[in-house]
């Protein structure tokens, strides 16, 4: 294999398709990048198993062929090379010269039969979705997936796929994040993608502009991402998640709006006093025109207040901050409501710019 | 004790007088903040006995007095109100309220009396010396201390005060960084300042215009830097340092003259490679107008090549490239020179525009 492309085209391979490398496995090939040269076109691949991600780019092939590198060390020397032509030659023990102005490394590879290629998604159908459309979908569901490996069906997000609708849903057992975005598509179904993944996905997505279209496939056991000469595929959980549309409250009687940089400030700082108790909940005490925000600590003690529009009846409910602060993080409104039942019930929190997303959180027992 | 003055102003000293508060002692005192106000000014004193800080600032004072605040969290707190104007006020129980718009915090202080003040130091003479100045003096020399405690003296930098100049020297076994500047004082001596105190001193510094005049004094036990409204004490480390004047080789008969950058790249690709095995050392071989920086390790090998000007004869000698690399990366001169005598010999680092910089650094046996 014989190859030459521009060093920054090569590194941006290398540093997408590293997201899907594990790092530290007693197996070679897993730590390595799969490299293969044909035609005019170089393909990288890695693949841990549970999520494999391959790019390809133009390059002049001088002689085809594929070789597995190590990741991390391959990454470091391309990153650091000074930004020309990078010359890559491997000979038939895939031994490997990298070669770019006056630097020469060797480094020795392993054959690509010990390497498993990520697997095929072929499917009939699939939805288009634009990229900043999927971005936000992913910010503002992927916080809420559990980390809790003894629910493993919870430490990732569910994907329904309707007609008309896409739907991604996170539930950790104090939280659900629900997003939806409506989709033309003839795809239906669902499927469960692992956190990790969803992780790795938005930090690729997060170079792309949000126009392009990112196409998504699903199989029974897989789930691929594919926008821009990338294909990212990942496992899904298996198992049966939460019907979650069961849990949504509908009637809530009390339902204060406010703004939402304000109560997002205010309550970062009421955390603040909170976090210095073991229980670090903070009491919400929602008047009409006003909310304080409450927490007592051996320590000390804060009173927030922030104005709000009310209607219904006043309450006084207790939170853990961070769940509500972790929402109002994402909801990229510039106002927000929230709606209580009682104090014992949850609550729902959603953008008022539109309604496809829902945030839904327990209050705590207040002292 | 009650004063107002703006939340910027009362979150930047909070921020100074951190870096010298310990982050979990035992006793509550060191992990607090004292505040005094007096006549129109409030100070901050921050001391975790073997460094001290202290900033002033003008203050509308309503009541006089003092408390002592827990440092992390009465900083989290200031930095997160909303930028306007701030309201402090201690009762006799040292019970302290932060108030600022619309947030109301209380906080347990302590008496002053649990506080341990920062040491005078009283001296008839110091040197002046502009903050640009000392910074680069402390950024060459600080990277060279000693992390090793079993010799406790080098894990400090030697501030050598002449009538005519200031030597700033550190020593760590295996490289010196040497820095000299011409100062006119009435200062004569040598003192040992802890790495952790330059680190604090320099972190400061950062923030400061390069023209201020930085006033520094010393005692048997304590050294004093004070500028702009801020004083910072410090114990030194007892003991003798080591007599590095004997150590500096005089004649040098090889002679590469390089370019910094060129060289600093090319080091740190090779390093990369020298890295994978445990020895990590890396051969120069040094010809006339090329020097070759070598790595054979197992998984592979580098050469790296870097045009240099050489008199004197030929030499092949053996490094730890992360030596190399730290001066390299302070030597703040387009071109550097190394001098060498033998292959078991220390090298010499210079830059090429100025003599005030020497950096020695052992040779490693090559394989």
């Amino acid at each position: 294999m014989k190859f030459t492309c521009p060093q920054s085209v090569l590194s941006e391979a290398i540093l997408t398709v590293s997201k899907a490398v594990s790092s530290k496995s007693t197996h070679p090939a897993l730590n390595g990048i799969l490299i293969e040269a044909n035609g005019s076109e170089v393909t990288l691949t890695g693949n841990d198993l549970t999520l494999g991600i391959e790019t390809k780019f133009v390059a002049e092939v001088e002689q085809e062929g594929s070789v597995v590198l190590p990741a991390r060390l391959f990454g470091e020397i391309i990153r650091k090379l000074v930004p020309l032509n990078v010359l890559i030659e491997s000979n038939d023990n895939y031994e490997t010269k990298i070669l770019c102005d006056r630097s020469e490394f060797k480094i020795m590879g392993m054959s690509d039969a010990e390497f498993s290629e990520i697997p095929e998604v072929d499917s009939n159908s699939g939805v288009q979705i634009e990229c900043g459309l999927l971005k936000g979908m992913i910010r503002q569901t992927l916080f809420a997936t559990s980390l809790d490996e003894s629910r493993p069906i919870l430490t990732g997000a569910l994907f329904e796929f309707e007609p008309d609708r896409l739907s991604v849903v996170a539930i950790d057992g104090y939280r659900l994040a629900l997003r939806q975005a409506m989709l033309h598509s003839d795809l239906s179904g669902k499927v469960v993608v692992p956190a990790k993944t969803l992780n790795e996905v938005a930090k690729i997505l997060s170079g792309v502009p949000d126009a392009e279209i990112v196409y998504v496939l699903f199989t029974d056991h897989h789930i691929l991402f594919e926008f821009n000469q990338i294909r990212i595929v990942s496992r899904l959980l298996e198992g049966e998640f939460i019907k979650y549309s069961q849990i949504l409250p509908k009637d809530n009687k009390t339902v204060a709006k406010a703004k939402t940089d304000e109560l997002l400030n205010s309550l970062e700082r009421a955390s603040l006093m909170a976090k210095e108790s073991k229980n670090s909940s903070i009491k919400l005490s929602i008047k009409p025109q006003r909310m304080n925000i409450l927490s007592n600590v051996e320590i000390g003690s804060v009173n927030e207040e922030v104005t709000i529009d009310l209607s219904g009846p006043e309450l006084d409910i207790g939170f853990n901050p961070k769940y509500l602060i972790d929402a109002l993080k994402v909801m990229e409104s510039e106002w927000v409501t929230l709606e209580f039942s009682t104090n014992v019930s949850p609550c729902i929190m959603k953008p008022v710019n539109h309604g496809f997303y829902t945030y839904l959180v327990l209050p705590v027992r207040m002292a």
